[in-house]
């Protein structure tokens, strides 16, 4: 390997470690299967490796975990899955992916699913230290309160020793600089530097961090890749976890502001990892954003919202405690206001649906106006249909549209209607019973119950 | 009285002051009875006092206060109530309770209805100086800014002094242990010190911190015990109250993520001290649990539910903007969907409600669907009745149930039907009135309001 | 002028400049048009000014920016609005105004549109200076990171220089005392001080800052008045526009909180610049007020409620999940529950609209009781009507009211109805079909969709 090697034309691995139990966190589901901002934390270091340009994915699962294994291969369906049948250190569940290492990478990485915050940039720096010749790049931080994490002893560049706190001397002990575990290996040397790793060690296991000091007495160099604490942060049990996401949260939303939306109060916005807000876009207080969200150009999220899996075109509006389910599409200018539920609909330019509506499995043309209270009525008990509002047409409040029906372009259909044939365009369909009334019936009543008056209702 | 006394023996009296007028919370509601939690002040620490051990409580009230008295005897029905109705200060204030003190208890606490997060172990930790020996053990804290409090001048374990701030020469102003009110005495010693203290200083008041001089002149030990200062704030005005909340909350999600709760966004829930959550419990943000609720395993709580007198069993998923109220029994692997109230119903395991529904004073069967808009018609204006959908049931969207009635296993009810009259079991209802359409209606009323079409709608 | 004169006999003018561009803030809307708790910032700057009893107002805008001066006259309508053709710098912005300062006012003061949250207090402090015989009155602040800011050197209360930190010396460097930017200038010599600024800087820019040094060389004096760091927060992008939000919503919650009203979650409630909240008032988490309300004493707001342009009167109880909308007037006592909107409607004393229900163009009489689910059917597609409900009406649940109707006093509809000719009082109206039922349907469409029946509800 030479130095001049660009890295772009370097081939990577990555073993991805995710082996560990995750006993606190008190859990019946793996650790790396829990989430932030709406992906698992497997999945979050499947993607930013996958941006660091690796050309493989090895990922060590522990026995009987075909849900974190299928987790990996959804993620990067050409993810090999390793088992690591007995726990014997990291530097053993790396080994597990020893057929792999084999296959002369230039870059091995060693990631773990559970510090799910490294950016694809660090991984990137982390290779960059290997095309520079060094043979092993361990991954460190500046901590605020280093007690406990192995120290990292430099001179200049050269990582002379990982110190563990327990072993380390006074002067020691004031080193910050920290081992975050992260470390990239040169392809050539990782599995004669693996295979010299011992267990000469109070738990009898293999620890990847021994790799350095095999490297050293080989006479390879060892460089250190410093990032933020945040950034190395492993997640151990739910405290940790809620730590991470109000991280990554943080992160979300200053790209977001940067982007040119306002978030009125961005300590109240829940983002996803993948949702897309374009300028413009005002968000306020109270809002969730599920996955698979992108709203354009000038949009308001009024408050309380949750939106998930939809689109929301230019200029529309939603909200306040408007409710955008997957296969949600809002069209241009379009409004969907307070207890509304759209679910797999589509709302054309410019239709309303402003109050108190459940549209599902519908597609309502432009200028539409759906009155309040106005139900599609998409389900039967078995099957799913579909509900079809034409352009210009107006359903007033309070009405039933009976799936399968069409309601034609500029039809109207009178408040309060049962609609369960299907309404020609420019037509009038009311479905409602004519109105009797009783006089001094209510007179009556209420003295039946004189004296019951002061009940208080709920 | 001998230190080897185990404390569990020893019998406790906690004389809880709770005769502050409040005047800087600028409430007609005496300042014990704003809440924290969903809990009053005063029913915290009545909490906590017996969580202690506390054998028997004496609560001082101000003249005219029966709400405090009612809420001290609703906590704990056995709470002796006295009046103070001069405000001569706390030792005065204590002696209130003269009475009971002179029943011969071994552990006199003092404890403030305004000062609502000091916990049991603190409390029993002052017990526990009296127990090995001390006439007098204070509570103190270790402020961050000790200017105006009082200093606790120490040697080794021995109390010497509470020196007040203004009194405080320049080297005892740098001490940092100050004075938190709460205080604990040897029962045999306690109404000598109590009678003992004078009203020497520029209010003319009877101040409780004077009996460690009192005791220390005697000859007897007084010693300290050391909380945070969050646990021992006082609360004076609603913005202490709001500090306190967020101090109180920040515990109790805590406690819920170390026990197995995964809380998204952990400063947007609110949890009741009495909320109970499973394990593998997840909360989305910005959920409220008010008081009385209990969630088993595995139930997922969506975004922006609120929770209040509700069980919610095993498996199932409540949310988003779902609203269980009192008696709301929600059953395993049920979904209360959006904009879905339920109040003193129980939804049988695997039944559906999942969008826009009241269901008041009901009973939905297993695995029976309740259709978005379906409303249970419970109250005619005097009486509340009851709703009876069997198991299996198909209740059609927008209906409305007519309360009393039954549908039974396995009915069926039409879209937008109004139901009346019982549906028996396999049957299908309907209630609606049969579609009339015009053709060209629509076409010619829109002709009549020409140039209007571009009309906002709201 | 005499330092003698009193401040209130003063003639002030506040130039306003307005005219930045705001590129950092990706926006389309001109920087100054972004809101705060409801408002411009331009209408920020406007209201503190008028209320340190600003006689004039002078906005300066960028070219073709009606719309900001639309805002300014909409704010305040005796603005005259001046136009920078070109970006020549502060002091040339300043000028841009010159035939208004030429009037001969008593104190001139340069406020700029994007530092929104400056008090009017402090704007009263600048002033106070002039009338103590300065000439140049200069806002400053003490920063956290001085790094990057022009310091004020200061020699008792005269300000020396206003030194760029590109040109400060090391000591100079070490002062925290910074310029915040605002200035007031002695009207007597503002118009001479702001001629002799020149442009020999790098720029080639006319610098509002060299009226000091000018004014210095003139023999005349420069005073500074310090305030908070938070308060002189210029806005340049959405992270700042988000950092000041928060700090105006810290300001507002808190002096809310000490005005009796209980925040129980302030960090999640959101207020605008005009919330009124009586005393007792309890907010619980997670609601949001826009423009407009007022809320009197003794009103509880349940969580996720969102008030804008509304009154709720003494002892009513809003929410959970209420939205009032502009024309809300809530009487006292009277409940508007979960799932309700309210829009341009009058609640009488007492009534209640507890479930999922609409009311627009709507008046509710005293006492009525509207059931879950009812909508008012307000729009025709045209035109909006008006609903008329009377004292102590009952409207059943799910009932469709089609105005223009009027239900008289104590009148009684029963669920489920569709309403469409008005009731009398005391009268009972039900409009709805009658119930059909036919055994054994449902058991036999069951049949045909047999292995169907496990298919998953939505």
């Amino acid at each position: 390997m030479k130095a001049s090697d660009s890295a772009a034309a370097r081939r990577c691995l990555v073993v991805v470690l995710a082996a560990g139990e995750g006993t606190r966190m008190k859990s019946r589901k793996p650790k790396v299967l829990h989430a932030l901002a709406g992906r698992s934390l497997l999945a979050h270091v499947l993607e930013a490796i996958s941006a660091a340009g690796a050309d493989a994915v090895s990922v060590v699962v522990g026995p009987d975990r075909e849900d974190v294994a299928a987790e990996a291969r959804r993620v990067r369906a050409d993810a090999a899955v390793h088992v690591q049948a007995e726990r014997l250190g990291t530097a053993h569940a790396v080994l597990a992916a020893r057929d792999e290492i084999a296959q002369g990478y230039d870059d091995v990485i060693v990631a773990f699913a559970d510090t799910p915050l490294v950016t694809a940039e660090t991984f990137g720096r982390l290779r960059a230290e290997l095309a520079r010749g060094a043979a092993v790049a361990v991954l460190g931080f500046e901590a605020a309160d280093p007690n406990g994490y192995g120290r990292l002893i430099i001179e200049g560049e050269d990582l002379l020793a990982i110190r563990e706190h327990k072993d380390a001397n006074d002067e020691e002990r004031r080193v910050g600089l920290c081992n975050a575990g992260l470390m990239a290996l040169a392809g050539g040397e990782a599995l004669a530097l693996l295979d010299a790793i011992g267990q000469d060690n109070a738990q009898r296991e293999f620890y990847l961090t021994d790799a350095v000091a095999v490297a050293r007495a080989r006479g390879l160099k060892a460089h250190v890749v410093v990032a933020d604490e945040a950034e190395v942060q492993g997640i151990n049990d739910r405290v940790q976890l809620a730590q991470a996401e109000a991280a990554l949260q943080a992160q979300l939303r200053l790209r977001a502001m940067r982007e040119g939306v306002t978030l009125q109060a961005p300590e109240t916005v829940f983002l996803s990892a993948d949702t897309r807000l374009g300028r413009d876009v005002v968000v306020e207080p109270h809002v969730v954003f599920g996955p698979g969200v992108t709203v354009e150009d000038g949009v308001v999220i009024h408050a309380f919202s949750h939106l998930e899996g939809a689109r929301v075109r230019a200029g529309a509006s939603v909200g306040p405690y408007a409710r955008l389910r997957p296969g949600a599409d809002i069209g241009e200018g379009a409004r969907v206001g307070n207890f509304v539920e759209v679910k797999n609909a589509t709302l054309g330019a410019g239709a309303k649906a402003n109050h108190l509506s459940y549209l599902g499995d519908a597609t309502i043309g432009a200028r539409a106006n759906i009155g309040a209270g106005t139900i599609t009525c998409n389900y039967d008990g078995f099957r799913k249909h579909r509900t079809e509002v034409g352009a210009g047409a107006f359903v007033g409040s309070n009405s039933s549209l009976v799936a399968p029906v069409t309601i034609g372009d500029g039809a109207f259909v009178g408040s309060g209607s049962v609609v369960t044939m299907d309404v020609p365009a420019d037509a009038l369909a009311v479905g409602r019973a004519r109105q009797v009334t009783k006089d001094g019936w209510a007179q009556k009543f209420r003295e039946t119950f004189s004296g019951a008056s002061t009940k208080k209702a709920e």
